[in-house]
C-alpha cells in the first residue's frame, strides 16, 4: 500500500493539479492551505462569470455544501454542469446532509442533476442522502461509519458513484468494492475542516489517479498516515493542526 | 470560582451543545475550532431556509455582527425571531459598533426587535449602542473597560440583558450585579477574533447554565484563564493562536 | 536599509493605521492576524452603506480581486470612488488575473477608472493586466518575476502606478526606479494568502510612508526578512504560518 500511495503522491507533486472549490465558507482558508501543503494547486470561485474558464483550467472540481444557500447552489450547479460537459471528475461533499431537509434536499438534487465520480461525507451524511431515516447533529455525524456501509452500498450501486464513508474507521466503497482504512486520530474531528479538505484531497489523488474508488482509498489511507502522525506529536487541536499541515506537505517525501 | 467553572465544563463537554453561528466572514474558522476544542458542536449558515431547523436544533444563538450587510442583517433577524419564538438563548456581538453608523444602528435595530440574553463586546462598543458619544477606532476599542460601566449597566436595566464589556479587565453586568475578571493576556487582542469567539463561548456555557449572568462570568473568566496559559507558552500572536485553541480544550480538563 | 525599515516600522506601530480590506473570503482571517500582528488595525467590510465611513476612518485601502463576483465588484468600484475622492491611497492586489478573461477585465476596468497607488501581484498577474499574452496556472505564478519587469515598467509609466512584482526575487518598479529584494523563503508561497498579505502590508507601511515606491520596498524587504526568520524555524508551511506571524509581530522589535 505504502509504495501505491508514495507513486501517486509523486506524481501528484510533479503535477501539481489545480482543484476547483466550490465551497463553504468557514474552511476555505484550511483546505487551500491543505491542498498547496500536499502539492496540489487550489482555486475558489465565487462568480459564474468565470467558471467555465476554471472548470477547463482544473483537473477536478469539488462541491462543498457547507454553508450553501440558493445563490452558492445556483453556482455549484452550473459547476457540475460544466464538470460533466468537460469530463472533469466531480466530487462531492454534501455537509450537514441529514441535519436540515435543506441539505438533504440539495445534495440529493445536485446528485440527481449531475454525474458525480466520489462523493466524501460522515455515516450521518450518507445515511441521510442515501435515503435511511437518520438523524445528524449539525455537521458531526450521530452515527458509526459501519452502520452506513449498507447505505453507501446501495447508494453507490444506484448512483455509479464512490462512497468514501470518513470515521473512525473508514470505508471506500462501490457497487462492488469495499476498502477499510482504521488509521487516523480522534483530534482530526476536534478540528474544522478535516472533511471538508479530505474530499479536497480525494480530488487531488483522483486528478492522478484515474479510478475514483482507487483514488478515494489512496487518499483517504493517506490522509489518515498524516492524521497519525501530527497525533505524534500534538495533543490537542491547536498544534494538531500545524503539524497536520507539515504531514501532508512532508510524508512519504523522502 | 475554580469548581464552578470545572463544574461548568464538564456539563458542557458532556453534552457538546450545538452553537448556531449567524457571524462573519472573518473569523468563522477561529470560532468554528474555538468551539469544538472547548467541546461545543459550531454550525455556520447563510440560509434562510434552514434557520428554523437550525435554530430548534441548536442550544443557542449567536449573532456577530463583524461584516454585516443588507442580506446578513436579514438572515440575522429573522434568527432572532425564531431564536426567541423557540425560547433559545441569544447572545449578540455588535463588532465595529461606534466605527460606522450603519453598524450602530444595525445593533440597535436588532435590540429594540428581540430580546437577547447576552450581549458581548469591547469597551466603544458598549458606549456606541447605549448611546454614549465615544468613537471606535474599526474593530478595536477606543476606551477603557471601566469607562463603559455605567452605559453597561444603564443598557443592562433598560434592555433585560446582561452585559459583559471585555478588554484589560473584564466586567460582566446586569441590572443588579456586576463581577470583575482581571485575568488574560496582552497577546489576545492581537489575535484577530477573540472577542468574536469569546462571544460564541459564551453561548456554549449558556446552554449549560440557565443564568445568563452566571454563564457570562464563567464564560469569560475561563477564556481569560485559557488566554493566561498560552501566554505562558508563547511571546507572539503565531503562536499564542494554537497554545490558545489547546488551553481551550484541555485547561481543567484533569 | 535596516535603519529606514526600522524606523517606518516603529512610526508604523505607534500610528496603528487603520487598513480597509475589500478582499477575498479564502485568505481574510491571515490578512487580519498578519495586520495585527506588525501593528496596524485591519477591518473588513461587505456593505456599500458603510464604505464612506470606513474609507474615511481608514489610511489606505486595499482590494483584492481573490474570489471576485458582480456584488464584490460593484462594492470594490465604490470604495476605489471614494478613496480617489478623499485621497486615501489605494492598493490593488489582481489575484488571479490572466487566469481567467473575468479576472483580468475587472483589474483592467477598476485601473482605468481609478486610480491606484500600487498594484502588487506576481509575474503572471503582473504580465496579465500590462497586456503581455501570460498565462496564468489558477492563483499561481507561470512566469519567473524577471520576465515580467518590461511589462510592470511599461505598466508603471503607463498608469502611474509603483508595481510590485513578488516571487522568487521581488521587483518593485515605477516610471523611472527599480528595486530587487532577494530576501524571503520558498516556504512562503507554500501557504494560502501570502500574497494578499503582503499586499495589506504594503498598504500597512504606506500609511507612514507617503511615498508608494518606497512604502513598496519597505515592505516587500520586512515581509521577505520575516520569511526567512520564520524559515529558519520551521521547515514545514504548517509551523512556517506561526512562526511567520511571530516574525512580522517580532522582528526589529528591539
Amino acid at each position: 500500500m505504502m509504495n501505491v500511495i508514495c507513486n501517486s503522491l509523486q506524481r501528484l507533486r510533479q503535477s501539481q493539479p489545480l482543484i476547483l472549490n466550490i465551497t463553504n465558507l468557514v474552511t476555505m482558508d484550511f483546505i487551500a492551505n491543505g491542498l498547496l501543503a500536499l502539492g496540489a494547486s487550489p482555486i475558489m470561485t465565487q462568480a459564474e462569470e468565470e467558471l467555465e474558464a476554471l472548470v477547463r483550467l482544473s483537473s477536478c472540481v469539488v462541491i462543498n455544501l457547507g454553508t450553501l444557500n440558493a445563490p452558492f447552489l445556483s453556482l455549484a450547479n452550473q459547476a457540475c454542469a460544466l464538470a460533466n460537459q468537460y469530463h472533469k471528475p466531480l466530487v462531492l461533499d454534501p455537509v450537514g446532509a441529514g441535519a436540515t431537509p435543506y441539505r438533504t434536499q440539495a445534495a440529493l438534487t445536485l446528485m440527481k442533476q449531475h454525474q458525480f465520480q466520489i462523493i466524501r461525507a460522515n455515516a450521518s451524511e450518507i445515511a441521510a442522502i442515501s435515503g435511511a431515516d437518520v438523524m445528524t447533529k449539525g455537521v458531526d455525524s450521530a452515527i458509526q461509519t459501519h452502520e452506513a456501509i449498507d447505505a453507501a452500498q446501495s447508494l453507490a450501486y444506484a448512483s455509479h458513484t464512490v462512497l468514501c464513508v470518513s470515521g473512525e474507521t473508514d470505508y471506500i466503497v462501490d457497487a462492488s468494492r469495499l476498502e477499510t482504512c482504521h488509521h487516523g486520530s480522534p483530534l482530526m474531528p476536534k478540528v474544522t475542516g478535516t472533511g471538508c479538505l479530505l474530499s479536497a484531497v480525494v480530488a487531488a489523488f483522483h486528478a492522478v489517479e484515474p479510478d475514483p474508488f482507487q483514488a478515494a482509498f489512496i487518499a483517504t489511507y493517506y490522509y489518515a498516515l498524516c492524521g497519525e502522525q501530527a497525533a505524534k506529536q500534538a495533543h490537542a487541536p491547536g498544534h494538531f493542526k500545524p503539524y497536520f499541515i507539515d504531514a501532508l506537505s512532508e510524508l512519504m517525501e523522502a
